[in-house]
């Protein structure tokens, strides 16, 4: 069965990014440096190669417009699988005609979700963007949180989420301890 | 060697409360349930238990003047040990007459905390209270931070820290694992 997951790198004050761009800038990088850390060796550490093994598992990818938009829908395919972004506004000339595996959905959230499930098939569909994400807790089409918790208080940028309408209480699946990150994988419950 | 030490449980989303009571409140009690669960059995779950010793282990309190005073100074002393509590204002009453191991510090949070250690001898001092850690912090005499990562989202609340004037890297001591949260130690880094 299908299930959708964000995966997110977040420091211990609940920051996944900079005021400025919560894709990058300098905190946003910090936060992303685990990866590059665990895997500079010729042979990343285990829970590196997992998670990147995690990431290319995925059978569709659900984007919010802002990141797609940055990201120029990463060339038009996220590893070769497709990519469906929620929006009303009408989509940019290049996924029109230039990236064919690009939907933009404009009947809402959970009609995007339940397309990129129908196009994972049995595999993962990975979110991607902390709004679009929110928009996906909160719609009930979110099942699966993976948090790097990385060692540092930015003490200022974007938070994982913006305010939400109620608590969400989550369930523990998986704890990987590194030097570089505490990996925490959450099942949203219901 | 004295460690100055704080032990904070925090939601996923980086809230230690809910808006109108950093000490407590609905929210601020979901985020303290996972020591009651945990230890609702005669004997308690291992971790808590350890946890349990680590705050008995303490050889005095740090403690914010509003956590404090919110608290009466916990009757005067904090099961036992010395409790300091840097304000530039008068003592209450209370502090100043009933209560002998309570003592206010009017020269500022280092000096607090050098007589908190030198209260505490080898034992640790707690910090107590999000407002004057953020002070110990900044000010280069918070050691370690004990994290009680629950799993919930709650949506809107008090930080852990509120904005910092500079971003802060930490090193990963200890991690536990239980299903009511995940238990991290760090230990600030200079």
């Amino acid at each position: 069965m299908s299930v959708s997951i964000l995966d997110m790198s977040v420091s211990l004050d609940g920051y996944i990014a900079d005021d400025d761009d919560y894709l990058g800038g300098d905190d946003g990088e910090r936060l992303h440096t685990w990866a590059d850390e665990a895997g500079a060796s010729v042979q990343p550490s285990g829970p590196v190669r997992d998670f990147e093994a995690e990431w290319k598992a995925a059978g569709a990818v659900l984007a919010g417009r802002r990141t797609a938009e940055l990201m120029d829908h990463w060339g038009g395919s996220h590893g070769g699988v497709p990519i469906f972004v929620p929006s009303h506004r009408p989509p940019p000339p290049a996924a029109r005609w230039g990236y064919p595996l690009v939907t933009y959905v404009n009947d809402g959230i959970v009609s995007a979700m339940a397309q990129a499930k129908a196009a994972a098939g049995d595999r993962d569909v990975q979110v991607r963007g902390g709004l679009v994400a929110q928009q996906a807790l909160e719609a009930g089409v979110l099942d699966e949180i993976q948090i790097h918790l990385i060692p540092v208080l930015l003490g200022r940028g974007r938070r994982l989420f913006d305010v939400l309408s109620s608590e969400i209480e989550l369930e523990i699946v998986r704890v990987i301890d590194t030097p570089e990150a505490t990996h925490v994988r959450y099942r949203v419950r219901r």
